[in-house]
């Protein structure tokens, strides 16, 4: 990684933290983890899932609300109205919330209602876009391109942070291959690789790569157990009735219980998970 | 292409035919050679390819102002500095030109000095660029993704047509490949494929694909054997001194012979070249 | 290619002229065409390819009678009664034949009726196969891997020539890649590649790269634009009940048209083709 | 898979456990660990591996002495004599042995020496070498090739299952990508699936997938917690010399933290680790 300076491990000797809240950060001794669906659909969706999620260890939301879509003609997202249902949810379950930000134009009105602003796999060379939430006073979950490599992912952080915004998670999400089988190949050896050359936060989103539920918790604890500092996951109340992306996410029970197994593999390489939003909520 | 609907050959009994000026059109019976460096370093680089081309049949300028690089360190492009000479140069030769445009705040300055808009291929599904340029009213050079599938492709041009804008050139440049001999792969086969399911015209970027100057010439011909409707191919007035993708540019002379070797091989499947841009002008 | 000795362009001042009989030769001026079906399934139908592609310029015949299939369950190929149709009708026609050896016990026998050695993809690493074949005395074709760089195809043929066999030939045929739409991605690239590295002949095989027949005659005149020395085509006398690769097959009358519409091609690019298989004997 | 018939889940109520002697079988509710170079060199390099590694959770051997090298003037092996070694350390150390077998013709001989018989990535689809490893009495270890799809590696063990050998073990190894920072991509997903798909064990060989000695502990407790029945790892007295592959070789002691660190993700997994060959040998 000969360009990459900033966010290069020799260029501090501790690994950076980045906090989504007073109580949750990414990147210290505890796993965090992150659930929700793929795209926010409804107040009653998103109030579900919180209800559900807010007692297992899981401590942050996901949901989209600018999707980027193959298809011009495939739903969108419910923009600014599917924003106010992430910061209510958020507010009465104490759960931060990440969703993506596709356009220069939208990162003030995200960073209004979100804890964290995610660049999908399509946009993690979109140069201008990563300067402007260089910019942003939010931490931005930068995730891996469809076909980066390793080089480019750094390098995009490096974007990130040289103008002016420190607080980056890398996120291994899967990269194309010739099989079919599974949606990606999730790169374990990505996670590794990356924990060794930078300083920065590293989690993992096994539901883009695998595509498939059933393989999504023996991923989740491979993650971990490769050092991945918190995983990011979808899940839904009725996931047959999701509008995108139904066959990659778990049922909620499905979620609740893959987090609690994660507990068990993090404190056998020495690290902890974190307690459900509820009992911090309690703590706090 | 389940979703394609605008771009499908289904939807046209006859091929989009783009125009880059009076002279010059893009998918008809005549090939389009475009030529140019990578990046627009000076008036003087500039004028230097523009007066070599010009004899040669080589239509079109390219030419990159805004750059999008690995590297947050490494050079930029020169901006509204480099439209000026990209503007300059094509009136002085009546040679139209092509340039990147990486953001949307970019679309209107670059439309007034260009005369085709080029999407690269690490923003080929940024969705709300691909909208905004479905605004324009200049055509569109869209770059085939990393690794975007051949439906990805498609439905990228569907975006930008079904925003409005019909005068979209799709352009293969080669995809990412486990063999590094090549710095890409150049996929023919999908030039063939985009020819049979849409009515867009098809260019071919060999440059970026093969990555090394002595790969392009075959390559060249090749595109144009499997039934491209274009090349746009970087060459320089002094390689090994290109700010950028050295490695690839040709020379000037390289370029001229092998736009004169092109001809043969499209009258071999019943087609033409243009005349030179000198040529053109005189029948103007 | 660090390694490689005998097959490298720097040990011969002049290219290998692979002969398949007296009259025809791979390497040299004139352009290759050989034809057939993926699977031979009787002499009826191989007199019909034959019968058919006599008159045309096809020289030689492919026909597999050992067949590598992915399921074990899949029909394995016709055997020794295979090797005597295509030997009977190699002579009835005056075409050479080519067809695939599996394991180092077929070579005496696939020796003593084939013109010319085919070495499968999925065996371009089969190293004692290579060994083998080494020390036959016919001509080789070596397909490339399914995902074989170009260092690692050049030296399994330098596996080959240093056992003692100069006369192999090389062939692209595709590589995996993410995309579906088309079988394999047909890599022209390595073969301007190739033939810059190498003094063997390169042809291709564009039918399993495809997978699609309509694909096929674009992908065939591109690369003999490109400087292959010839190509190798499935067809069949009825491609719809074909026992393999049914969906890339062409049928006979495609074919011959194919095969005439590659001469101007070769034509512009300094090259010829051979004339009929029936016009040599009568030379002959 | 719908050709998978042997080797489907569906097949059996119970998974396949294979057993490389009395005390060490592969399937079952402990893991395995087999350690050993890439290549046998001398006899004293074998001593020196498996006196260091029999204290620890280490059960097997693994050292190649027919070796597949992409060049023909790489070292090929020590052959007969590299058996025999492999061979006396077996016995003395109480530790089975895995060695590769590359053509039919050495199955004989190699089944007389090891305990189970490899066949490398690059004939994962040499059909006539499955077939003949299906007529031995030994086990096998078949690892995926470097591109092959998951339904071709469950159905290269078909191959083998209905050829009359039951004792096949899969290995997943890393497939070809387009990053060149890891040698491969380890694809853990297919481990996740083949688990799930057949019912023959699976272990995962992190150092053909890392190329990098650094990140094989973290990968290999990933596979572990991923459902993986075990490990192959190499390891050397000297990595710095040794023959092949020194760049991913661990040195002994490395090898024995790792294998020690395995232990309580196996556990968290509701899963055990083997004792170490000597305590075994105790017990036995």
């Amino acid at each position: 990684m000969k360009d990459a300076k900033l966010v290069a491990k020799s260029q501090s000797n501790q690994n950076t933290i980045v906090h989504l809240s007073d109580q949750v950060a990414i990147g210290g001794q505890k796993i965090v983890m992150i659930g929700g669906p793929c795209t926010v659909e409804s107040l009653t969706q998103m109030e579900t899932v919180a209800r559900h999620l807010q007692f297992a260890p899981v401590q942050a939301l996901r949901g989209g609300v600018y999707k980027p879509r193959t298809s011009p003609y495939a739903f969108q997202g419910m923009g600014i109205e599917g924003l106010e249902i992430l910061a209510t949810v958020s507010r009465r379950y104490n759960m931060p919330v990440v969703t993506e930000v596709m356009a220069i134009a939208q990162i003030e009105e995200i960073a209004a209602y979100a804890d964290m602003l995610q660049i999908g796999s399509r946009n993690m060379q979109n140069f201008d876009l990563l300067k402007a939430v260089g910019q942003a006073n939010k931490p931005v979950l930068l995730k891996r391109g469809l076909a980066a490599t390793i080089e480019e992912f750094v390098m995009a952080a490096e974007y990130i942070v040289s103008h002016g915004n420190p607080n980056v998670v890398l996120c291994e999400r899967g990269i194309r291959s010739f099989d079919s089988y599974t949606r990606n190949v999730l790169d374990l050896g990505a996670v590794v690789a990356l924990k060794q050359i930078t300083h920065l936060p590293v989690i993992v989103d096994p539901s883009h790569a695998a595509g498939k539920r059933e393989l999504i918790a023996d991923l989740s604890r491979g993650a971990i157990a490769c050092g991945a500092d918190g995983l990011i996951i979808e899940c839904h109340p009725h996931p047959e009735q999701s509008v995108s992306d139904a066959r990659q996410a778990l049922t909620l029970d499905d979620m609740v219980r893959l987090a609690e197994s994660v507990k068990p593999v993090a404190e056998a390489i020495g690290r902890q998970v974190y307690e459900s939003a509820r009992s911090q909520l309690a703590i706090a």
